[in-house]
């Protein structure tokens, strides 16, 4: 039931990021067909899922200025993995069953569509601001709406640099290369903050921020994230032990084979799923503080929570 | 004379780049040293000092405003030279003779250094928004400076995006692999046109618009930087061939023994050397149609282009 909504709404998203794509044309088209590779490689659409459902349960906002966004964050989210996939990194030949993109396309294209990716995305988020001259907006509601766009372009931005998920994955390749007994609970916990819960932060926060809603229920937001973030990464964990491989779509025991340091290698299996469930009722219980929490947004927010912890793959 | 003058500038832009640099702290800190290194190992700052002037040619704007773009300009044409220099890429180990920053830092440190300094340049960019909120600024006043910024980001993240500079790297990552026989005059023009005058008109183009210039002034930058870009991307090329190592800090003779087609190999020195000083007096010409051309950044301007071409380094 929550599968079949949440698989209808991916597609949505699906065709809401394609309107964005660039057309595979000029003597550059090579890298716009990398680029376009990696993002047509599937993904659950997670990010602009929430972030457009954190939107509609502060009463939504004019298309024109959510969609870039929402195209925005999942191209933020595939140049980090088409990074994180090259041979200086994690050298994964696959993703998701396909060829990653740099086994595509060869090492250089890998580099250049990422760079490409994270650029575009932000010329992307910033084409929201056409919306500032088409709507015989008056002067106060034009520069109502130019702030929750350059609010939501500086969440977008920080959430996704060296203080946010790229920090994580500099703190996680270094970490890779350590002995088990010098990692630390709190450097797991900084690459999970990061790597993972900043840009599940960032999706919540520039919904709202674009809906209007006010700081301290964007700050509210922020913590539902991190702790959504945070779980559903032990949740990957939890999975690559404990799953099936056909349904997850990838081989499980990796990290164990990668002699990898994790919160379940940590802290140990039981106590990570008691933790996942305590994370995510935690997120529940401060989403229904919100305004818009029973709203149709708002109950599909806590059930897609609820679900990305007991979900199977 | 302009030399000095042209180093005066330059001390100055280095300490307005050093105030937003990030502080080597933290988890992370290694790949915001990487960075830093980067930003430090020297180059002539041309990029903010075009961008500085073109705004004072207008009457100038609030360093509020311009200092985080110059900034942030100089971030991205770091970030583009550090990912050049991967292995996959161009596999220079040195750069104006030090250790490049994947030499120095590893591969992952390079690539991920690479990545944030250009979501950096975003952050810092995007920091110019603050000034709205300090200045006791009108809602008027508030609109048209907000609309400024917003134009100058968008100049800036296009010009370095799939349809600027990323282009331009991408075709010549492409055209190297070419037998000569296969290159077209064309392609050499699209590489210079994008990897190169892309980011010299950006530059030009963002330091008009802070200071409120008018879109057909805009333009016109944008040629002149368009035609100084190519102007200066063949004087390198006569360089490579004609310069002193020991005056350029670099060896000569790397594209001949690349087998890289250049402008100079593909037209000759001598017409390569017409075409610079044809290019430049248009610039020029084009620059002393514009309002402020007789002012002393006017001037300035005029006398850096000419500099340019005329240069032994």
């Amino acid at each position: 039931m929550i599968e079949d909504l949440i698989a209808e709404k991916a597609r949505y998203i699906d065709s809401v990021i394609d309107q964005y794509l660039p057309a595979e044309e000029g003597l550059a088209r090579n890298v716009i067909c990398a680029m376009n590779y990696s993002i047509h490689a599937g993904g659950k659409r997670l990010r602009p899922m929430l972030m457009m459902e954190s939107c509609e349960m502060f009463g939504g906002c004019v298309e024109g200025i959510i969609n870039p966004f929402m195209a925005a964050i999942e191209m933020i989210h595939t140049y980090s993995l088409c990074h994180d996939d090259l041979p200086a990194m994690d050298n994964d030949m696959y993703r998701r069953g396909k060829l990653s993109t740099f086994a595509k396309f060869g090492e250089a294209m890998g580099i250049l569509a990422g760079d490409g990716l994270l650029n575009y995305a932000f010329e992307t988020a910033m084409g929201s601001f056409d919306i500032l001259e088409q709507d015989g907006l008056d002067e106060i509601g034009s520069l109502e709406l130019s702030y929750r766009i350059m609010k939501a372009l500086r969440i977008l931005a920080d959430k996704a640099g060296i203080f946010g998920m790229i920090g994580g994955q500099v703190v996680d390749i270094e970490t890779e290369d350590k002995p088990a007994g010098e990692v630390t609970m709190d450097t797991i916990m900084y690459i999970h903050e990061h790597k993972t819960a900043a840009m599940i932060e960032s999706s919540m926060m520039i919904g709202a921020t674009l809906a209007g809603a006010a700081r301290e229920q964007i700050e509210t937001l922020e913590e539902v994230g991190s702790d959504v973030g945070l779980a559903f990464q032990i949740m990957d964990d939890i999975l690559d032990i404990t799953g099936d491989e056909d349904v997850l779509g990838k081989p499980t025991g990796s990290d164990e084979k990668n002699n990898k340091v994790t919160y379940v290698s940590m802290k140990g299996i039981d106590k990570a799923r008691e933790d996942v469930n305590r994370l995510s009722q935690n997120a529940v219980m401060r989403l229904q503080n919100l305004p818009g929490s029973n709203s149709k947004s708002g109950v599909f927010l806590k059930d897609l929570i609820e679900y990305l912890i007991t979900r199977s793959s």
